[in-house]
């Protein structure tokens, strides 16, 4: 992390992963992952939703072979790869709790903590293999920064990120395995309506189950508070790429002399 | 206004405006909209913000020598180019009423009803012109149609499409002066988000109060249910061109076999 000085805004390096999980090969993708981030620094990085397990799951079953807890080799391994590299890590995984099977994202910090947050809104036939997400749209403090976190299907409903808007999110990070074609136009907006840095990392490549298959659409990308994209994947890349960026310029809601695009919500008008 | 045969979705004619006002000369701004719809037919036309007036007031009297109420000669204006093409029309106006001043569209249908929407937004200088909007964001039933309007800068917001799309909207109609790169790719994300049609009628040219100067951005767009464009205007075409669409397609907001982008809505997890 670069330290802030007086008049110098500070900046951080941010980054993305895109790659091709192994399906239900946790221990490929935690080689693999580390493969890609073990030797570089780096204050943030966003992994691919289910980065660890894969995606296209038969049943419920099959997801909870491959589905672990905190005492899983997944968060000793981030937790390690956190302090090697110096950043906080947001990684997609299945989460056992319980009886409960989540589609979660972990925020894991060099000082050893794991933030957990439960995907809200379950996509296609992911409702039958995962529990609806229970913990609500968190913003996690690290440092002086404030991180939101969602993960992939949550970017249609436009809630999801005003949410973390609201809650004073300087940047959402997006695990996801995106199939559909209109997500990434769509987190341009997402930046522009909220003020935020956006940071989608999604997957690539075909997965085959057996029973179907699914192709993902890379294309991973860091938009900025206005809706520039900074950093942006094609559809084949695999890779880990970083972008240095001011967190601080979420903080200013304006998008001119007049208006400020959250003081400016008339709540009472938006009653259905 | 093509009539519903059974097992046959009915189809409508929209069409949008995108021209060029005179600042602040309603005869030539009405004789020039004439020109163009007069000798149409359609069933619903958009037309850009203020486009009877122009939009770049030096200040609140000057927009205010402008300004009309349903006895200016705009409402009758437009009830009889309703009447005359058979279609709803939405036009931008400066609005009179009482001692206040709004950035209004109005629905004037050929049974002479006129639904009139305030914009709810104001953008950049309009806060020191118009007052603020108190209609909120309403859906007019007209024919079996559910249209829904806001202006311009409204689209920034996410909530003003939402409260449409809640309130059933199965068109937004948009009439525009847009002056920013954003919104036209921001539309595509609104129709995709709320499973609607979006018509963004806007205004193209530069005008200079002798103070300022602004420069309209064209690219008026209608986009479908599923954030196709399926009519897009370049950034000087000076026309009225329409589509068929099918109004009903809004009615299902079904993006796969499992989800439902309105049901899904998990409202109790969007509370800031």
């Amino acid at each position: 992390m670069v330290h802030k000085k007086a008049d110098t805004p500070r900046k951080i390096t941010a980054g993305i992963l895109q790659f091709r999980p192994v399906f239900k090969d946790i221990d490929a993708n935690l080689k693999a992952i580390k493969k890609y981030l073990g030797r570089r620094k780096f204050d943030l990085a966003v992994l691919p939703e289910l980065a660890t397990t894969g995606y296209n799951f038969t049943d419920r079953n099959d997801a909870w072979e491959v589905a672990e807890n905190k005492k899983g080799q997944s968060f000793g391994f981030f937790e390690e790869l956190s302090v090697k590299t110096g950043g906080a890590i947001v990684w997609g995984m299945a989460e056992r709790a319980g009886k409960k099977l989540y589609n979660s994202a972990v925020l894991t910090t060099p000082e050893g903590d794991h933030h957990i947050y439960r995907k809200t809104h379950l996509f296609f036939r992911e409702s039958e293999i995962f529990d609806p997400g229970n913990t609500g749209f968190k913003v996690f403090k690290w440092r002086g920064l404030r991180l939101g976190v969602m993960i992939c299907f949550d970017w249609i409903f436009p809630e999801s990120a005003r949410t973390l808007a609201l809650k004073k999110a300087q940047i959402i990070c997006h695990p996801s395995n995106l199939v559909m074609r209109f997500c990434q136009d769509a987190m341009v907006t997402r930046s522009i309506e909220n003020g935020v840095f956006c940071m989608t990392s999604n997957r690539i490549g075909t997965e085959n189950n057996g029973i179907s298959s699914l192709t993902f659409t890379g294309r991973s990308q860091i938009t900025d508070t206005k809706g520039n994209r900074i950093l942006s994947f094609n559809r084949s890349d695999k890779s880990f790429r970083v972008v240095k960026l001011q967190p601080e310029l979420s903080d200013t809601k304006k998008v001119n002399s007049y208006n400020n695009i959250i003081t400016d919500r008339r709540v009472g008008y938006y009653k259905a």
